[in-house]
């Protein structure tokens, strides 16, 4: 039982998707595959929902080691629509011994068979860690990673905005909120670089500023309304309320949305044909107004959509390397 | 994105239940066609459960903003036996953001195609407000909601009663407990008034006696021994132990059965093919003797059978409904 | 609804496996055979899972008093791949009201159809209890019972041992750890008394022995290195960190290691084919030393895909009864 140390490429030598940890250092080729993959899952509503049975037989173990609702959810049904046994484990761990007890607990779910998981973590480098230990034949996909990485969000933001935009060209895409703690504006950051050329524009307040380094060539502002100004793609972000009161004692919820909220008159600064986009879950009038959220460019629901969609192509990708067992 | 507010008629314009929120405003014939139906669900013990694939392909979210074991169960193994998909959230939401977060969560939901939200919330209102805002094709079923209304077990007991006298006409029904915040005396209260011509006995110690407008016709008292005499059917309601210490600080468990448990002598009154049911979970010995409970009169696992039923019974009937979409 | 007490013999009057609640009382044949069962559910890593549809369309309800990762995991993933509908019960309960609310739980369960009880309690006597409470064709599986029985464990060990070892009889099987609260070193030692003539040794600190009643013919001594000297199996227990600072408030769990634990220089006093096991969780440098954990002679992982088989094989054997209904 020597559990070496595994190679952790994304993509395996036959040029397949194995594991998703980041969209950084992905070929466009992969990405845009994926998509394509996603569009087919998708169906009107009121249909029932695309189904696969690439998995059956196979086992998705979700690993939630930091709460979520709406992640899981999707990655849970994403699963069971493609035919898998689904086991979901919300595990707490005192930290002192974290790394060495997640990992005692992987090898025993691999000692079960579990063929795909699903992690999720507050603190950064679990899912690399995790991929670099288990078998050749399985597969680690990132449902989010503290401050660094959530590729699933990043292909289902790009799915979303090539259903509106057709090219990933030439689009001025504006990001507004905490950008420094921000693991979407991330991902969606390193997809949009890989699969074209288009501007970012990122908004923080201050003090939430993310470090430039980590952002190449895109603009970083607090002046919201310069950068919404003929923007294609408005992605609003949400604000943690207790971070609000750490930058500024005396900032409210109101003050924010004053500040830094997307609002309809902001909103009437980009072009007409800009969609409003938001990873969930909302604060209605705080980082957005209720009325843009709810209004005629947000597509924050066909987001919800497309975030199965793009779940569902990730597990039937990666499925078609368990013959490397 | 625009979420506009829906009609939320519980049957739809052909006939079809369409949501289940309340017993009051169904007519007999749907109510009679549940029980029917729920009756074909119906499997001797130890023979296999029934089975049905209309739901196969489907999914049913079990949106618990309370706590349950037992009523969670019967409908996650009727959604399970039914062949749909079963999402289980548990949630726990602040107060203040609540409607709105909920909301929130169904539109997420909803975007993820999940066909059928059961939901059960110690405030009132919230299924109605579901209905109101989800697309024409979905269905919300209320799994018990405040002190107001719990359908299922309203429907239950129906059947169970049906089950024994054969008629809805004539009975002696005699509902005994904390009456002011029981659901489930409103719901069979409703449900009796509309299939039949009953005469209700609502026993209820001072201080827990319902408002006379929400029961009309009903008779109300605190005299146990007298309305018992003669009945049919007899319910009782699990006691919140805290609030007999509310009501009267010198009243143990003890004293309670004393006073306002059935007792079997208090049985002995009754009508000698009379039936006894409990909602559950018990308190054995406090709003009923535990020989009560177990003895030949006692219908209570009956009534969770015929609950499993009926709740097949429901998915069922709003499944007919998915083309509205 | 008279619940009268039911017999709970482990073997119904046909011979066949129904209720697994200890090895204890277990004739050699049914336990072999058992073992034989899971072996042919054992896949090479990274093949699919074996799978069965012996209990398609029956309800396996695991409920769990007491928390627990990789057992329930295990039972859910066995139940699964056997076609189950699996219900999932994490209960907490007051002690005060417990045996009687258990019951009442059962017979909800059982009401709804559930067949197969999988149960782990932290005090003793309930997996018992509950076999005496429930109908003919319903088996009950003790998944972990206080420190009295776990018998799965028991099972998945045996089977671990004869797959590296071809015998039972002859060994020296050797038990270090906090043998007095051990329900693994019972249903261990229980197990090895019945399908063979083999040495047991525990090796207990001082204040954690065991009973020698509990442990006929066992060898019990606190000096570890002469215990291990041509051991053939050495089977490490979990040690609760709690118990170390109660036993000897000096001791510190590198300590614990220096004078318990078993470490490379103490393996090389076994056999040289020897082999390491521990149920798991590890507490790695405490009660095993993390290179002993994952080096050659360690069989631990194999006991995960062990116990999975095993339950596999259990779920199986009891399906053949539910024609006792």
């Amino acid at each position: 039982m020597d559990h070496e140390a595994f190679d952790y490429e994304q993509v395996d030598a036959q040029g397949r998707l194995r594991h998703l940890l980041k969209l950084r250092g992905l070929d466009a080729s992969v990405i845009l595959d994926l998509l394509t993959r996603a569009q087919g899952y998708i169906r009107p509503i009121g249909h029932a929902p695309a189904r696969d049975d690439c998995l059956a037989g196979r086992t998705v173990a979700n690993l939630f080691f930091e709460a979520s609702t709406r992640t899981r959810a999707s990655f849970e049904l994403a699963a069971k629509r493609m035919s898998a046994d689904v086991l979901n484990l919300d595990v707490n761990m005192s930290s002192r011994i974290k790394g060495e007890s997640i990992l005692d607990t992987i090898y025993t779910l691999q000692a079960m068979q579990a063929d795909i998981f699903v992690v999720r973590d507050a603190s950064a480098g679990i899912p690399e860690l995790i991929a670099t230990k288990v078998e050749p034949h399985i597969s680690v996909l990132n449902a989010g990673e503290s401050d660094i990485s959530h590729p699933t969000q990043g292909l289902l933001d790009l799915l979303t905005i090539r259903q509106h935009k057709s090219t990933f060209d030439g689009l001025a895409v504006t990001i507004i909120g905490d950008i420094a703690h921000s693991r979407v504006a991330r991902s969606l950051t390193e997809g949009l670089r890989i699969v074209g050329d288009s501007e970012v524009r990122l908004v923080a307040p201050s003090g939430l500023e993310p470090d430039p380094d980590d952002y190449p060539g895109a603009i970083i502002t607090d002046d919201i309304d310069e950068a919404i100004a003929g923007s294609d793609v408005l992605v609003t972000l949400r604000i943690q309320r207790e971070r609000i009161k750490e930058k500024s004692s005396l900032m409210t919820s109101h003050e924010y949305l004053k500040r830094y909220g997307l609002t309809e008159a902001r909103l009437a600064r980009a072009r007409p044909d800009a969609i409003v986009m938001h990873p969930g879950p909302m604060n209605r009038d705080v980082e957005i107004a209720s009325s843009v959220a709810d209004g005629p460019q947000s597509v924050i629901t066909q987001q919800v959509s497309n975030g199965l969609a793009v779940r569902m192509a990730i597990l039937a990708a990666v499925s078609a390397g368990f013959d490397r067992a």
